[in-house]
């Protein structure tokens, strides 16, 4: 299935995430519809045109009637949703997702998945500290990266197909890579940081340094603002990683203490050398 | 003496941020003379019209001639600066500074100082990743912190007098504290982030993830583009306060790493809710 926009594509969990995938397709001309268990995000959505159908259920004949499925659910809720409903896909029907983990969550799909429909994973590098179809915004994704993640169980039709999803939603790099490479990175690029800014907040009872507070804090610490409910869970699906990654950290923090502690003048330099030296591949594309 | 444009300030170090006092000055209408030993930033200033009169050695008449001096040097200096040429002062003069730690400098730099003039100390917090008075910009007080730090030896008038400074120069909150206190938060709040931020990018060679990274990793680690000569500086000036932190936030880590390892879903989820509680009170002012 090509990027025709023809296609009838459905959202399936229409958060935050959701609610931008279809406000970037609704302007590229795409028919999309959308289920969410949440009556209010449907009726948001419709009214704020970013949807042409929205559904509170799961309705045989809409679900038929999509050519793409995006799934932007919670891991252990998108198995459910496959187990039980994959009996209405079009037969053709292509399917993918946004979910943060994916090692845990492709294979298990796959395995489960009908042999005439496809399932290529992805994972869009992009995202707000607010939550909520209502704060949809799909200007999140210029600048941002957009990783496929095939298995050797996908066609490369399909590895194209989610490439071009990346390109029209207006990534600015797309990449590609195994679930394990994907969940080694993501776990030292996404959630160690995330941890590391709630251990800022945590540590100490901070609130009265507020009005003293430069930009460095506040940008360590905006993504601090934490949906406790999906990451907790995508830090327990990548668990292994991530231990591994905090060790990897705890480490080299406590090198730095030890040479400050020494008063090594030196060995401090010669890390923030190396840290300036690093920083600079990381600046985004184009600037 | 009052912030009335007829004052003649001098600014001692024209880097970033002493070239931000001077376009901020310059604009409200003060006469700014500058020095510093690199004739670029001198004659880049002249050019630029950062400031009026531009030294790149102590003249002692231009010296004499400064209602205002604000000192924008390395702490030590900063301190040799003081001792060698406040002979030239003009008495009366009013002091003061950007300087990022304080116990170690105020206390000093008030005990060798004339009688007849008066150093009030304070730190702007506010600054950019990059360095040097091309950079200078003075958009970057808005919505910032100012820092006043009196000691029992400043008078009432010279407390006003510096936080008029911070107001004229734009700042959003004007607050106070002692050299002490103002050690304990800036060790929490800018240096124990500066240490973070470098460790992330020292703990391994991730340059190759540059493509996958997303908007969190990058906002963690924008300081980590840090210059080492000044930062180790302000590190060893605040070693105690600054490895205390460290140990506290190393120890949050672990216990981080900890609940994962366990596997304990809620006491992931209860840190996650503090930090998300405790975040809000770091929004900036009016926002």
């Amino acid at each position: 299935m090509e990027w025709i926009s023809k296609s009838k594509v459905m959202i399936v969990g229409l958060g935050l995430m959701g609610g931008s995938y279809a406000k970037a397709l609704k302007r590229l001309g795409y028919h999309v519809a959308a289920i969410d268990i949440d009556p209010e995000a449907i009726s948001y959505a419709l009214g704020a045109g970013l949807i042409d159908e929205g559904y509170t259920e799961v309705l045989p004949e809409a679900v038929e009637s999509a050519d793409a499925l995006i799934f932007a659910l919670y891991p252990g809720v998108f198995r459910n949703w496959i187990e039980e409903n994959q009996g209405y896909l079009r037969s053709g029907a292509m399917l993918t997702d946004v979910t943060g983990v994916k090692t845990c969550v492709v294979y298990e799909i796959q395995k489960i998945l009908r042999a005439d429909v496809e399932f290529i994973a992805a994972h869009p590098m992009a995202g707000r500290e607010v939550y909520g179809v209502k704060n949809s915004d799909d200007r999140i994704f210029r600048d941002a990266n957009y990783i496929v993640v095939p298995t050797e169980k996908n066609t490369p039709e399909a590895i194209e197909w989610c490439k071009q999803l990346g390109k029209i939603l207006g990534f600015a790099r797309i990449s590609t890579c195994s679930p394990e490479e994907h969940d080694r990175m993501i776990g030292f690029l996404s959630q160690l940081t995330h941890c590391i800014a709630v251990a800022l907040m945590t540590c100490t009872d901070n609130r009265h340094l507020a009005e003293f507070t430069g930009d460095s804090f506040r940008d360590l610490t905006r993504i601090a603002n934490i949906n406790d409910a999906m990451w907790s869970e995508l830090f327990l699906l990548n668990r292994d990683v991530l231990t591994e990654d905090i060790d990897l950290f705890i480490s080299e923090m406590t090198g730095l203490r030890d040479l400050l502690a020494k008063g090594d003048r030196e060995g401090l330099r010669e890390k923030m050398r190396l840290s300036t030296a690093r920083r600079a591949y990381f600046n985004k594309p184009g600037k």
